[in-house]
């Protein structure tokens, strides 16, 4: 939590915690100051009373980019991430509001695309669980040690069905928010606002192609305990897309028809529909067309604006939604409805969401 | 817009759903269309990849009111719930989005308070479980039987260590979101737009007030297994306030320092900031004065009206907040941040929050 | 609409007005409530201290329809404009929060067009000045009698260089604004509520089409006294588009480029960008198709949605832009700059906009 | 301000003007690129078809504040304004989208209060006639010399019958806006962005009391042409407070009832009720406890928020309202609504409001 320079002095102020709160351990909190203590075994083994188990969250996504000064320069100084690391050939950013080590990296290689999609899971028990569950469903797992990626311990790694290099870690580095309003702050945002970059408060979901979304669906529904809220059904009742959540959120991952492998987007978390109207000024500023919105999704009901970052990588920042709790139904779209379902103002795709992907 | 099956077939069209879509069993969910079959005993026993296990949200508030018209003419015509069904002493009402049977009754008694606070639970074998829990730190646990209650069936009933009654519940009948906003069809809100009432989504959280805050959390976080986002430390470190969350929310439930057995206030969701400046407007049109806010909380950053119905019970509507991750740190305010704690913009508390509860 | 206690009895609640308050005359108003008396010649005589003088504000657009129970229908249920008049083969309408007979009315006609574009002038001594500078300028001027249009007096009547029929009037019936939250009060809004419509409060700007922009737009500057506030200017610095406004605001009328004689859209005022989701989501619902938006005009910096009533006239709904006073300079863009110009987010015009007219 | 580029090469980049965009002169406007011309008599004099002749709007408001330094402070660097000029004991400011060389002035002096109210007026010819106007009322007037007010001409002075001194002023140095979000350009908002400041784009209005509101009242409307909005009555029908306007805005300037000689408010506009929720923030982070607000007014139907700069004048932003047409109806409040006519939500007023101005 410290970070050397008092954590608990750079609380995001703007937000509504004013500049003496201390973030500390709680008297009835874990001895980490976590509501749970991942080194508290017995407490992670509990059921009905004990925390989540297994994937809590979208943790990063890793994509290569062509040129990283570029990369760089768009995912800080427009899209507001803070850079937490760098190496030779890779940067390592975090958006404001988010503890955890990077919700993206970015490395240099001739060619855009994705290196691996990556969930936070609760407790390294539960890692150990997921890797058997895993590798019982016939994929094989790669253990990743501690010190091999930056920010975090070890993690498994494996080719999900659709092709998509996927990794789980529960031992992240957590280095604590740091917004803070007060600029005069040395070290802090380097004197400078996040507030003309859009900075979201954090990473909220990805979509992924599969040319077998049924398949795929049920592997990590199986598998990894994935919960489906929404699907979108062709004529023949077969699976064109689907929403899964690991975070009550209305989707963590989604699943479209496309090509095994592919990125079709990554998406930030805005608060509200103001915020996505500044986004898109701000967007529109740095000179970066918008690819569709600011609009409404049928599914998720979520409002949006997909745009592409200077290296072909398609972003998005989303926000609203409803509260899917796991007992809610699943909504089901069907193919008549695809325009509604996924652009509910326009009523209809654009040929770039169907064939771009990274 | 009729699609034959009743009240369920009103999908929320404002909010995103198209007319035509159909909720329906996704080939790849369970068969009652819910995403987890709570008839499925080796799912609901899975772990890692299993669905939440336990406490899922606050379910529903029981109070009591001493002009049952009254009473039910504010709830419906101002806030906008929807009445579900109706008793010679008790009404039982819904928000528009909620899924569950009722998530509000008003039972006619000679004075304002609480019945209960009820609690949704997973599944009948947690509930089984934290039954046990329950039993064994040595609180009398009564059980109801279905029938006993309008909506849902077998549950648990306990006095809390501050004297709230709780109840416990995993089966409770869904009665469908029915919000249209198609005036013309008949039984449908009696022709009448919920959109000049408050028309929340959902009931969002609630607030108790126990004479030992220290120990009542430690009773909802270690029998219950909530877990605590944020608290509120006297001069002396004691807790004077805390906030417990089951639903990745902020909060589901909150306790400050008071009397046993109080209810300070319950909650309504709204979906933004222009919301709650429009629940100002509608609240004050019906000549209801505001107690606080429009205004931000501290704590949990999330913005808020607090208000009290005709009869004198205190509500709140509320929205926005971080997204609180099991594994984000608890936050603590000490005593000397107490005003901005509560009340951002004020910085100080009004008599009536600290004094005021039923 | 006259609910029987006169026009001061529907004061709009929802935005600030409560039940309880009276519009009446004021001691040190003019006798009719008008902040100026029309009939006090010396008043509307002086200068420096007296009224604004000549054209007001648009008053009212006149348009033909192929369909007018469906035009009446949409207008009314989804936009949510009142009928304050029908005849055999006209429905006028008005905004809630207008005070005059009517913002728009609806002809039946074997094709859809434009009949005329009313403005509003202050006072009958201005309307004879101006028909004498329109007569000067060497248009003939048809002078229509009291009682030829519904909820008018003496009005004045011209093509103008472009070919549109344009009317000014002074004398125009007062309806009183009569929006009401009370859904209770018999007679008003028939127990329906305005809210679930789009319910703009007033009608804003209207844009036409003409051959030669640079000759029209000097003959609305010139004889009419408009002033321009932005201007759109091609490689050799003719004029493509100009925006002109007489009430403050950035346009109450814009000419672009297209045939003499076009009505390119009639736009109404929301209040905020929230309004326009809302509005959206409308829309949406009701199957109307999005032509461009949500976004935002480079252009007067206003935030809006283009879509096409169903019988294919372009409506739009507008808010933001800036108060652009009397002394503001002109602002200039520049043909590179047109797709920012128009439609600052996508960055390009669509085919639809420039060519789709009537 | 000015970036040897000319004022154009600023234009509010994050509001919808890109980068690339001249502000030029207009092929039809007059030479000096504002709309109208002053130095073009015949323009000045022309009536119906003519610019708007006398006030335009509320200019400056100079006040005394008894720390500079501190004074100087909150308003860049938490209202965001910015300084236009400094002399030894006074700091010039304006707000980011104003033309004309400052909106407020702060003046050291041992005591807080106002200098003086200066109000805009279109033409030197009508700054010649209001002197006339006001003579004849029986105010001595003074005649201020070019160069003896920074940024600005010759001017008049009188103080008003309720002990306030006025300015009138045609001849304003226009400086340009100079807000941009490119925070590398040299010079500019010395690197800093106002985003993290309140940055309203302009003054809206100001409030000042009366021992005799509606003898001064009847000055502002016969003698300088105001038009009256709103009125507030006591029991007696005698005026408490008037609302009164020349830019079509709810009120450039209001009356109250009190003190001669007091200043009760000076208000800047925002754009919307997310813009006032910013404000709010930004505020309290600075440790600024807000008054009153976020709330809204019934007069105005604005949504507000009160409070006062370090010093002890009061501030407020303003958004909303409607816009007031020359021919709309007065609107009329009494005394037994008073609270909701100024506060709606609270629906009475504080102690505060009523006793405390400078």
């Amino acid at each position: 939590m410290d970070d050397g320079r008092g954590v608990t002095g750079h609380p995001d102020l703007a937000e509504g915690t004013p500049a003496g709160t201390r973030r500390e351990v709680a008297p009835n909190a874990p001895r980490d100051g976590a509501r749970f203590d991942p080194s508290d075994t017995r407490q992670a083994r509990s059921t009905v009373a004990g925390p989540p188990r297994g994937i809590l969250r979208l943790g990063h996504v890793d994509v290569t980019v062509t040129d990283l000064d570029l990369a760089t320069a768009y995912y800080t100084e427009v899209m507001g991430m803070e850079i937490t690391a760098l190496t030779d050939d890779s940067v390592y950013l975090k958006c404001w509001d988010e503890e955890d080590h990077h919700s993206l990296s970015l490395r240099y290689a001739p060619q855009v695309g994705m290196d691996l999609m990556s969930f936070k899971v609760h407790h390294e028990d539960d890692l150990a669980e997921l890797e058997n569950r895993v590798s019982r469903y016939g994929l094989p797992v790669e253990r990743i040690s501690k010190g091999d990626v930056l920010g975090q311990g070890e993690s498994i790694r494996f080719a999900t069905p659709s092709g998509q290099l996927m990794e789980l870690v529960a031992d992240v580095e957590k280095v604590g928010t740091s917004r803070s309003r007060n600029l005069s702050e040395p070290g802090l945002d380097e004197g400078r606002s996040v507030r003309d970059r859009i900075a979201p408060p954090r990473m909220d979901h990805m979509l992924i192609t599969a040319e077998e979304v049924g398949e795929s669906t049920q592997f990590y529904m199986d598998v990894l305990g994935f919960r489906i809220t929404e699907q979108l059904l062709d004529g023949n009742g077969h699976q064109l897309g689907t929403w899964l959540e690991r975070s009550h959120s209305p989707h963590d991952l989604a699943i479209v028809h496309g090509p095994n492998g592919g990125l079709h987007h990554f998406a930030f978390w805005l608060d509200d529909w103001d915020d996505v109207r500044d986004a898109a000024d701000i967007l529109a500023y740095n000179g970066i067309q918008l690819d569709v919105g600011p609009t409404r999704h049928g599914i998720t009901r979520g409002s949006t604006i997909y745009f592409f970052d200077p290296l072909g990588t398609r972003n998005e920042v989303f926000t609203g939604g409803y509260r899917p709790d796991p007992d809610f139904p699943t909504l089901t779209w069907t193919a008549d409805n695809i325009g509604r379902a996924v652009f509910y103002y326009e009523g209809e795709l654009n040929d770039r969401f169907m064939r771009v992907h990274t």
